[in-house]
Order: C-alpha cells, then sequence, then structure tokens
C-alpha cells in the first residue's frame, strides 16, 4: 500500500531539484532495479508487484505502481535509491569521455551504456547536461548507471588539469579512421546542436573528424549517441583482442 | 486558420492505420520540413507561424501549431506530405541494411540517419518494424527519410532472393574487426529484446559480433542503433576516402 506522501515524494524526485534536496533517486523496471541492487547501490524503498526474496519491499498493486511510474509502458518494478557519492580524480587511466551541454536524456543514457561496454568507469559531463539520475537517463542505460560514473564538473578545469592527451571531435578534424590514438586520454563531445563551446575548443589542438561516405547525399550530421559509438570503437579496436 | 475538419485529419495521421487510408503522414520542425521540401516531396499543406516564399502554405498562431504537434518541443512548421511509392528491387549494389521487429521509433529514426550517413539508399523492415512514417520516426532522421527508402518486405523472402553474401550480427559471432566485407552485402540487425528471429537466422551462415572491451563490467548489450553504427562504420572504414 503507497501512502499519499510517498506517493508525492515519489513523483518530485522526477525532478533534479528534489533529487538532490532527498538525496534520492528512481529506477523503473526489472533490468534497471536488479542490477543496482546486485551491485550493492543504497535502497531506500522498493515498490514491487511481485513478492521479492531476502529484498525488503512494499507490495503494491499495478494502479498504484502506475501512478508512480514516469514510463508509458507496464512496469513491475519501482526502486527509489540513496543518491551515490563519488570520489574522482582529474588525473584518469585510460581513456575517459567528456560531454559539453548533452540535454537528450536517451543520448546520455546511451552513452553512459556506451561507457559501460568499452569499460570506461568515469564520464565527465559539463554541469548543463542532463542530470544522469532523470528518469530517462536512468532508463535507457539498461542498468550501466550502476557501473559508470558521471561527474558534473567545470571541462575548462578538467582540460586544464588532465595529464593525457584531449581529443575533440568537430566537422573539421583529421579522419578518426586514419588517428593512432594513445591509451590514456580524453575524448570531448559537444551538443548535437551547438557543438562544443568555442573556448573550450580553443584550448584543444587535437581535432578528430567521423568522415561521411563519399555516397553520403545530404546528411550533415550523426547523432551524438552513434557518434560516440563509433569514435569509442575506433579508440579501442585495435585493443578489444 | 485551422479548421476543425483539417485538425481531426493531422491529429489521425499520427495513427498508421489513418496515414495508410489517407496516403498522408506528417513532419513537424523546420529541418525535416524543409528537407522534404528540397528533395521535391509531394506536400498536401503546409503550416507555419512565419510566411514562407514561394510555397503554398496556411498561416496559423502558435496555439493552433501546439494542437496539431505531437512534440514536447515547440515547432514553428508542421507540413503534411504524400506518401511516397517506392519501386524496390531484391537485387541491389553495395551494401544494405535489414531489421528485424525493430519497434522503437527513436532507433529506428537513428538507423535511418545512419543509412543516410553511409550512402546506403534502402532500409529493408520486416512487417512488424516500426512504421518509418510513424512522426517520431520522422523526427528522429533529422531530414535523413527524404534520401532513404524503407521497404517493408517479408525478410525471408529477402533472404532467399539475396544474390549477395548475408552478414546477421548476433551475440556469438565472428569478431567484427576481424572480418573483411565485400563490396556488396547484406548486414540483419535483429530487435534489442528478442535478436534476429531464430527460423530467419537459420538461413545466415555468416554470423559477426562486436567484441565486448576486456575491461567491460557486466554491460550485457548496446543499443541496436548505436550497434548499427559501429557496424556500418567499421564496413565502411577502408571506403570512406
Amino acid at each position: 500500500m503507497l501512502s499519499k506522501n510517498r506517493l508525492k515524494l515519489i513523483r518530485k524526485l522526477y525532478q533534479k531539484k528534489f533529487r538532490q534536496e532527498n538525496n534520492l533517486f528512481v529506477a523503473e523496471g526489472e533490468k534497471v532495479v536488479y542490477e543496482l541492487l546486485d551491485s550493492g547501490w543504497k535502497v531506500y524503498e522498493i515498490y514491487t508487484t511481485n513478492p521479492l526474496q531476502n529484498i525488503p519491499h512494499t507490495l503494491v498493486d499495478r494502479s498504484e505502481l502506475k501512478k508512480i511510474s514516469n514510463l508509458t509502458s507496464v512496469t513491475t518494478i519501482i526502486g527509489v535509491f540513496h543518491l551515490p557519492k563519488y570520489q574522482f580524480s582529474y588525473v584518469n587511466n585510460g581513456f575517459s569521455i567528456a560531454l559539453d551541454s548533452i540535454g537528450d536524456p536517451g543520448n546520455l543514457g546511451t552513452i553512459i551504456r556506451l561507457c559501460d561496454w568499452f569499460g570506461i568507469q568515469n564520464l565527465f559531463c559539463s554541469p548543463n547536461t542532463v542530470d544522469c539520475f532523470n528518469p530517462k537517463v536512468v532508463q535507457s542505460t539498461m542498468g550501466s548507471i550502476s557501473r559508470v560514473q558521471c561527474h558534473y564538473v567545470d571541462l575548462f578545469t578538467l582540460i586544464d588539469k588532465c595529464q593525457t592527451e584531449v581529443y575533440a571531435t568537430t566537422l573539421d578534424g583529421n579522419s578518426v579512421y586514419k588517428e593512432s590514438f594513445p591509451t590514456d586520454g580524453l575524448l570531448l563531445m559537444g551538443s548535437e546542436s551547438h557543438g562544443i563551446n568555442d573556448e573550450l575548443l580553443a584550448k584543444i589542438k587535437n581535432r578528430i573528424t567521423i568522415p561521411a561516405h563519399s555516397r553520403n547525399r545530404g546528411a550533415e550530421s550523426l547523432n551524438v549517441a552513434t557518434a560516440t559509438a563509433i569514435l569509442l570503437s575506433e579508440i579501442f579496436r585495435s585493443r578489444v583482442y
């Protein structure tokens, strides 16, 4: 049974301001909730239509769950978790990604999932990038949010303190297919509509581009998540096996 | 000024059944509408808040446009276009993509945009794949729908008649990074939740996989659109210039 107060709290958590005030966020659906539980994330409360073994939970009926769901599809479980406290260092081993002003929750979620696939543990985001605990982001990570840490930092400071090569993705850089990437590095991706902030870009020497195929008859750009997929595949292709 | 009848018609066009009955579809936003106009698609009617030069249109105010919009963001133009009549051949030059049971409009739209980027003109879809003239698909193609033809066909027939090598993307195939792709071929992608239909898969010898990085700590799969991005990049990487 869901109290009115609890219903009110959960609905509020769909807004960043209230997530930060309450230090909580919501995850929906079996895949994401179970991966967070398996990874040992601190639970506030679990609401489910099916009894769970060994996990404290509140049984609710479908209509109650629907009231607190942010998805259009039917879900059987919703978890409220405590926000994690991440420690991070500006000095990183391996390749990291930094995102400048990514607004679309689906794109951020997909990029988090890509980081997880390629074993990237830290994702740096400009403060105006969509919150990684936005319910749509959490959902589209398909559980990868439990393994990838998003750090909201000033990207100027990040680039100043970064001790590895920094690569900016632009429309007029060197072909990614001709580049040899080092083991350690930072790849900066800009928003689809505005690209990378000009002043930030001015600080970066290495600029790379995904060249269009010669048969391309008018496509001007790629979605930022698919561009990130191609770049990560190129960076890691010689190291995958 | 929008008549009640026109309002009713446009709202109906957000459903596939009525798009096919009326032979019309809706495109929203400057980018998509202008690319369709530039590519010579046959217009039924254009509704806009700003006067256009040399293009017949109906001026409407913002509140009227909002009534016929399917987007949450503000748009200044909505176009109703006639559905195209595509001719197609089972025999194709170059690489083509076939999609089995892709349900998410955003994923289909992103794959259409990828096809456009890599110069792929024909995209084959199983009949149960989401309709390419679904407004969310049209929107997420960012105009590429004007240059990529989607053909809804029986994939068994397609594979039987296909005269090129056929590649199926599975979780247990050969590494895409070790494969040499021919100039002509067909790449089959399955739905995220169910993969490729078993009987269809049984017909295909060449199976390829995107291997996970050794540092991957639990990610089980990639989004179908980002997987398509990586595969197309690999197929075309030696031919981009």
